[in-house]
């Protein structure tokens, strides 16, 4: 029998709120609040973790592709927002590079300050700027794990020359997170034992 | 317009190599041996970069899933055969998480050893062992980047109840990336300026 193939979709309500968006969002609180939108969405939906992100245009201000967590219902670990958002622009712009030749620059915004995962896949992706709300420790006080970031980790992307911007409209991305935790929502981790 | 879903297909011939296979790779050296031999096939086919990895039961020594490299071929930063690997052992297993209540343990062998996006989504798989071929070092001297990992990043690993081990079969592995510099493959990296 042959392998299957990784397939995923974005949630349908994410599809009918903003297949064909051509918004213009102007600021990094504009486009956060897009973000935290989505993040609280997914949540009352219960169509994955309380994470948002999305890819726009740092020209144009417009949305490239959005993403949420979707770990559980689409029974993939690496399906968190930002990989879900960076791998659906990349399909949108058809190429692995989102800064290469002749690509106007992008940015990542992300709901929640991105995992170890995440944050390695950053540099790859091509983007040159990432823009966060909530903080690691917002996340880490609900119980989900961000697992071992460089302690320097916001310099470590300065350093490959990615522009980086923390606690944007933090207390509303947060309050998704424990509007989650109240709404019974699932916290799976690695395990430690 | 709607938004792309993210899909990814094995190359054909890995699918021609392994679909159906039922061998017992008994030990690490068993099971990097077939690992080490993707990733020269994806060199040689030119289907992608000079990486293979692989999740075998660690019950029955069999193949879960292969993966190799085709962040190029497929348009996407994050497939690196890693998260390829691990993401195909998902769909097989029917859940996001390889470590689950009844499942048997599963382990991740990788010619190389991982990427600062690859080791974070280690821990999230769900795998209890890692296995390494090449080292960071042996890739960073063909001119790949392997991001910004911690330090002592086995050390985050075992703290998490993750076995690893490095260095197997590691000249065999490492040929395979001179291999692929030789041959003109592309190095495809983050940008620093």
């Amino acid at each position: 029998m042959a392998f299957p193939g990784i397939s995923l979709e974005l949630p349908k309500w994410l599809q009918e709120q903003l297949a064909g968006d051509s918004s213009v969002y102007r600021t990094d609180e504009d486009k956060m609040e897009l973000v935290v939108a989505l993040s609280r969405r997914n949540v009352e939906e219960k169509t994955g973790g309380p994470f948002g992100a999305a890819v726009f245009d740092m020209d144009s201000h417009r949305l490239v592709a959005p993403g949420v967590n979707v770990v559980v219902e689409a029974r993939c670990s690496a399906a968190h927002a930002e990989v879900v958002a960076l791998s659906v622009a990349q399909k949108v712009v058809g190429s692995h590079d989102l800064g290469g030749p002749g690509e106007s620059p992008k940015v990542l915004v992300s709901s929640t300050e991105p995992c170890a995962m995440c944050l390695g896949s950053v540099p790859w992706s091509g983007v040159r700027r990432l823009v966060c709300g909530a903080t690691g420790d917002d996340a880490e006080r609900i119980g989900m794990d961000e697992g071992a970031k460089p302690q320097n980790w916001v310099s470590t992307l300065e350093d490959r020359a990615i522009d980086v911007r923390l606690a944007v409209s933090r207390s509303e991305a947060a309050k998704v997170l424990e509007q989650y935790v109240a709404s019974g929502g699932t916290i799976y981790n690695g395990r430690r034992e």
